[in-house]
């Protein structure tokens, strides 16, 4: 990264769905101060988004060689403004050309990114927020070319190749997890508080790499606690391990091209850790931090 | 069927979950008279079931004469009391053997069917109340060999030879698309009071026949609507397609053995019967009329 091109103090803000985050960064990259707000697009009525970002972050603003940066959900419809998805493959460079800009040379949203999938019916992708992610893990690993993971709600999955994504495959694993532990029949028999249990989310991840689909996998966590093979508590990380392993079950990994690189919360990067271990991968994992370090690679290079 | 062998009046009842049905049997099997009742298990206290059975079927029990099986789940856990399940393979006679008499050679209950999965770990399999339904179909089409399917909230796919139940799988599906229809994300982008709509089924049927895993097909939904490539009516159609096509991908039907026989509401076995022609299979569908020739049959043999 070519750190001489940003001399500008820069605010890197993360405007999700739920949350809000931002950070002021020193002239290396290093955060000087961070605000965390339970301020996600959804709880900001239409019109409003200037004056929430004004009263959260202006101060950090009224320095006049303050550059701005938000990437997320803030870009999309729903948000302050739309930034059109920037089209993959797409690098630094792309990114940087697509900004949208709020203020020009002061505030800008970062677009999402949008692929064709390689079905026959070249189904649409899209993800706002983990590109930023992406390329700030890239930058953190030093590498170029990389297999990377982004666990959550709706997880990405994300090739790169030369520094650009070329390819990437949201799973609705999280939300689906979710659905079915509380909502769903098998809520009945799993204990949602029990600790981790890392024998049953491997006899999970097992189950799921047998023949047959997941909706049928599914009912195993019914029918191994109606005969008491495995009890409440297990089949939380049962279930866990099961959709995980559906997850990972489709993929396939370039072994080639290093460690797949895990980005998010530490709950969820040791889960696919141990899952893509277990299945014979290697993978490295970055936190937060990779979002401050996206923001302020692309604020150097643009 | 040995209708000879069985002269006394026959009280069927068929209570699942949320619903109890029953109905009075004449000598040929014909229904004379018919019940329903928003009375499922999970409305009756413990301990109380032999009274409400009292209270709505007590004066068809007046005939001293009067036989009366129950299937469903009043035979689980959670019922009236608990029959054990009947192992697989499971014809006439081993259901006969196992009925659960509550009130020797008058009530009985009839007990579900269990199997060991064919996967590496034998994960079990369990219904209670379809085996009557597929016995009574077996009957009506005059068959001792089929794959018959009986969607709904919990599928089951189940394979008979010589007139026994050999092996069976449940699937979610139904569970899953309510679940994925009215609390997850997608619910956003759906119109569910859109009508049927074939050509978007079957895009969702062939989009899930495509490599890769249901959780990313699912989040399809999301961005075709964000595309504006399918409106929020079609979309409902599409994720129908989607989860009964996920169903049907992981299913070997022996082309041998004469056409699936699809047992179900006349709206689920419709869309099954669009799916499977889509995909080669030939079917045909038997609805309510299963469950009364099934205990009719039963009561026969035993």
């Amino acid at each position: 990264m070519n750190t001489s091109a940003h001399q500008r103090p820069l605010i890197a803000i993360d405007w999700g769905t739920t949350s809000l985050r931002g950070a002021r960064l020193g002239p290396a990259g290093q955060v000087l101060e961070s605000r965390d707000f339970p301020r996600g697009i959804l709880t900001v009525p239409t019109g409003q988004f200037e004056a929430v970002f004004h009263e959260l972050f202006g101060n950090w603003m009224q320095d006049p060689d303050a550059l701005c940066l938000i990437s997320g959900m803030a870009g999309s419809r729903q948000g302050w403004q739309e930034a059109p998805y920037c089209p993959c493959p797409a690098g630094f460079a792309e990114l940087g050309q697509h900004l949208l800009w709020l203020k020009p040379g002061r505030i800008a949203l970062v677009p999402g990114l949008r692929c064709l999938g390689t079905d026959a019916q070249h189904t649409p992708d899209v993800m706002r927020g983990e590109e930023v992610q992406i390329f700030g893990a890239l930058h953190l690993a030093g590498r170029d070319n990389a297999t990377l993971v982004l666990p959550g709600t709706h997880s990405k999955w994300a090739q790169v190749q030369g520094g650009r994504v070329t390819d990437f495959q949201t799973f609705m694993t999280g939300e689906v997890f979710a659905l079915m532990s509380q909502h769903s029949i098998l809520g009945k028999t799993l204990d949602l508080t029990g600790a981790f249990d890392e024998a049953a989310f491997f006899q999970g991840l097992d189950q799921s790499q047998q023949p047959g689909s997941v909706l049928h996998h599914l009912f195993a966590v019914r029918t191994l606690g109606l005969f008491d093979r495995l009890s409440a508590a297990q089949l939380h990380s049962f279930l866990s391990g099961l959709l995980i392993g559906e997850e990972l079950r489709t993929q396939t990994v370039n072994a080639g091209s290093g460690p797949v690189i895990l980005i998010g919360s530490n709950t969820l990067t040791r889960r696919y850790s141990l899952a893509l271990q277990h299945l014979g991968f290697a993978c490295q994992s970055h936190g937060a931090e990779a979002t401050w370090a996206g923001l302020f690679a692309l604020a150097s290079a643009c």
